[in-house]
């Protein structure tokens, strides 16, 4: 099954922006009547008929709802220092993506060795990994924001902040309830959180995490958190 | 901390091959009388001093042993079909040694795109990813081999095959006991196993598994797998 994004529903009738025009009716060479299967990326997913394209719009008549299995009973927000390396980061954003995320806030920290990310780039990431993997929900990626901006606002049921500056931290899952509907986790940068870091996220309500024994990378450890959150609720 | 593999240990001595050899003494400028951690990649991790070196080999005395943590109670085997983009495959090897894995077989399937590997630079990945997240355990990795040469002679006390072609197989996490301590997962390539390989698998004891609701690529159902593993014996 191929799934196309329409950014835009009205009533009966949804649209394709130029590229996924572009992806649809010239390199997949769908035409007029063609019947494609694509998401609102908010939950809703259809089969529609081509009704009407030009180069940068197509126009589809929505035929039917479409069953999708990708409903969660929870909300995951994961914040995350980008990795020095991109690809890496960009890696992360796939496979989060595929297991399937909420929320991604990219975190500027004390120790963060990248200070500029291109959202736009890794916004497309997201979205093809998101097609791929025939999901209804697309997370939402939040530009890189000031760590001590982003804890005091920062709002979830459960609030914990995964790193290794303090041994045997209980791991996230022995911490976290199933009933728990609103999950937001922290992970640091290469050098981990700074001790005034952690004290803050503590003064705000956060919880201290672990994620096993294993010394992990950046983006391995926020790909762990977010398997572990939908184990539990697996 | 920075750590070394040393191939060869022979009473208090240990010895690194020319490469370790190389990065050590050439990159890292270490000297004779120079302290370093090494491991033999089997679990045993050691402080020792540089007596001896040359262009090829590296030769050190023994001071003490040191703690690891990265000692499991169980044996985890991944046997999976390399993925058509090689990159990707490497990706899995990095990550699955970072979570700790004892050993992962390349599987050629009959719906496989990719017939061949290179052992060699495979091997690499592993050590270089091993020495990064300071494993003590290094994973084995054996070189591709036919599914139906494989599934007949395979051992393990819990030996599951993950696939999409039935719907709402029991998940992984539900089948598995913690006290189950060998155990073997079959990953199979981009278009999954067919119906025949499955039923080979089920004359041989193995058990069908799922890994949760969303479709995943070859890579990352390899690595849900290694992770709930893991987590379930955390």
């Amino acid at each position: 099954m191929q799934l196309f994004y329409a950014h835009k529903i009205e009533a009966s009738k949804a649209f394709l922006d130029p590229e996924e025009t572009r992806h649809c009716t010239k390199t997949l060479r769908k035409n007029i009547n063609d019947i494609i299967s694509f998401t609102d990326g908010c939950g809703g997913m259809y089969a529609g008929k081509i009704v009407d394209f030009n180069k940068k719009s197509c126009t589809l008549e929505i035929l039917k709802t479409l069953e999708t299995s990708d409903k969660r009973n929870f909300k995951l927000h994961l914040a995350i220092a980008p990795t020095k390396n991109i690809n890496r980061l960009e890696w992360f954003l796939e496979k989060a993506t595929e297991f399937g995320i909420d929320e991604v806030t990219f975190l500027l920290c004390q120790r963060s060795e990248r200070k500029k990310i291109r959202l736009d780039r890794l916004e497309k990431v997201v979205l093809s990994a998101a097609k791929q993997s025939l999901k209804s929900i697309f997370p939402k990626v939040n530009d890189l924001t000031k760590f001590k901006d982003f804890i005091p606002q920062a709002k979830a049921d459960f609030k914990g902040i995964a790193h290794c500056n303090t041994p045997d931290l209980p791991h996230l899952k022995n911490v976290l309830q199933q009933e728990v509907t609103e999950i937001l986790i922290l992970i640091g940068p290469e050098g981990d959180f700074s001790d005034a870091e952690v004290a803050l996220t503590k003064e705000h309500g956060f919880e201290e995490i672990g994620l096993g024994t294993s010394r992990l990378r950046t983006e391995t450890a926020g790909l762990a958190a977010c398997h572990t959150v939908h184990l539990l609720h697996a």
